[in-house]
């Protein structure tokens, strides 16, 4: 292998391949990071056993060669030590060239790195993704997706199948879920996929929030591809795959509650500042318990209280009071998690009493939800 | 004790006073924030052991009324959380009031804490410094003078007085000295003082990295004092002490060489990041080992190495070599460390032997000076 590559590309290649690569794994060779050379370009693959991102730097863009190929090849390379003297060599251009034992040379102007590399036909192989079931949705809006939902996956292995975030396809419907069983969040969106294409499957939610990173911020499409165990996402230069959790998804559907007893409007911004100051005080406590009471005058309150550090009182300056008196109790993160999420400027809040699950909600669009239980307190 | 305090004011005074503040301390009441509300205005005090900052909020500015004062009094307030709350309220201001038994109450716009507060009269005084010997310098001089020396303290307690900054005012100048016995750092200024001014201190590194954090990046000046075993500097609204490291610092005026048998003249950048390079190999190494080789014809070369990983060769690009030819071996932390402090374009580095200290002197002015000890290796 002996090529000169254009520098800048070569560091967000190895970036975006690096971020899969874990210093915790326990194959050696998934400390680095897979190199090869060949008519397309360079190749660089990060994995861990979960997730494998797999970036290219083109032989040419906009008619500009970006990588001069002497000969084709490949290597290993430890993935930290190759991320860190790429970015700091100090020329527009790096030659790289693997002699014997994997020795790789990178040279850069006035600088020479001789590193041990590793023979790449050690590497593990990639899965098969055959290009079947899929959509394409643009990039940005597959990356807010996964922040309105990857926040709410369990963190605790006791059902390890609510760690992931479920997927589902039906009507050219996208619908992301992710519970831990406190609370729960959806987003919906229109993709473009055939009408008759449908599946339901559970992603880590490890691994979205490595996709979320690699996905730029931009409209352009990625295509995604479901196969048996795995997802690939497709775009311009990068690959991403991630391995699907095996197990039965529970119904989120019937839990939603459909009426409501007392609803608040507020405006989020505001509402969410009231619940982190609430959250202060409240943090001190097991459970971040932040006390909710809609009088019966229409008024609103927040409150919390730790007998060490004090209390704290927020009169809630809500856009709209309906229904019954209530005195509810929740967790602070749940709720400034969800208000995060929402994105809307108006969110609605719909009780159903003070020990039943209660529904937050965009007032301009239906494509999020957020469900949270109450802490019984009261 | 009852006020009303422009709230930006208040959480930039905050600021400074909790940088004291020290969360592992063993004295709960240091723990907590002194506010003395009086005709002055709002004075906050945070403290540890070696450390205490005042900041006071006036009560008026440029004609703009900073504080409405209603009763004087005063009260101890849990730092952390005080300076999240400040920080959170949603208003302009913020009015303050203690009631019965040291509670607090902080209200702000629809917010209203309540915090458990302590006696004031129960916080530690402050040392009594007479504004005797001493002098007067820019904020940003003293912050860069701290920063150009504080780095070459040492970090082991086996010799407790090279965990200081020597500070010695002389005929009007002020010489910053810094020693771990491995490397030496020091920095002169001319200052405004007497000239019968004189003394000879030693300052803990701790201390002076809090110091820089509270000076400001202007030409104002600070008023710097010292008593017996305290330091005082005292800022347009902040005041700050340090106690004084107690036993004899090492004279280290002899151990600098005057005379050189190999120099070299280098752009600091350049030459800074070509070590940078080099330590990525050698930091996987113990003592950070780069080499440095000036050769009989007068290119000059640094090189890494290690089992493990690989090696490192950097061609420097010397605006002038002189002298024999040389190979001498360093910590590449210690270089990196004055090269970054050096403050100056191009740098000038002299040799006295492969087994001797070094020096590097900026060369278009004499007030800095660094000495590197070398690791013998060849």
């Amino acid at each position: 292998m002996k090529l000169t590559v254009d520098r800048s590309r070569l560091v967000s290649a190895l970036q975006q391949a690096t971020k899969a690569v874990s210093a915790r794994t326990t194959i050696p060779i998934l400390t680095g990071v897979k190199v090869v050379a060949d008519e397309r370009g360079v190749t660089l693959t990060g994995s861990d056993s979960d997730v494998a991102i797999q970036c290219t730097v083109p032989r040419e863009e906009d008619d500009r060669v970006l990588v001069h190929l002497q000969q084709a090849g490949s290597v290993v390379i430890p993935a930290s030590y190759f991320l860190d003297i790429i970015r700091k060599l100090p020329g527009d251009t790096v030659e790289m060239e693997v002699s014997e034992r994997f020795t790789i040379a990178l040279r850069s102007g006035p600088s020479a790195f001789h590193l041990n590399g590793l023979d790449a036909d050690d590497y593990p192989r990639l899965p098969q993704v055959e290009e079947g079931t899929g959509f394409a949705v643009p990039g940005d809006l597959l990356r807010a997706m996964i922040r309105q939902t990857v926040f709410a996956v369990s963190t605790s292995e006791t059902r390890p199948i609510l760690t992931g975030v479920q997927w589902t396809l039906e009507d050219g419907h996208l619908r992301f879920v992710a519970t831990d069983s406190h609370r729960l969040a959806t987003r919906t969106a229109q993709v473009e996929a055939d009408a008759s294409a449908r599946f339901s499957v559970v992603v880590p939610g490890k691994s979205l929030q490595e996709l979320a990173k690699t996905l730029e911020e931009t409209r352009e499409l990625v295509d995604v591809y479901v196969a048996k165990n795995q997802l690939m996402v497709k775009g311009k230069h990068t690959l991403f795959y991630s391995r699907l959790l095996e197990g039965n998804y529970p119904d989120t559907s019937r839990i939603i509650p459909t009426a409501s007893k007392t609803s608040l409007v507020v405006e989020t911004k505001e509402f969410l500042a009231a619940i982190e100051r609430a959250s202060l005080i409240a943090k001190d406590g097991k459970n971040n318990v932040v006390k909710l009471w809609v009088r019966p005058d229409h008024t609103v309150e927040l409150s919390s209280h730790s007998p060490e550090i004090g209390k704290v009182t927020e009169a809630v300056i809500a856009r709209a009071v309906e229904g019954e008196e209530l005195k509810i109790a929740f967790n602070a993160r749940y709720m400034m998690d969800a208000l995060r999420a929402v994105d809307a400027p108006e969110v609605a809040i719909r009780f159903t009493g003070a020990m039943s699950p209660f529904v937050l909600k965009p007032t301009d669009h239906d494509w999020t939800l957020h469900l949270i239980l109450p802490v019984r307190t009261y």
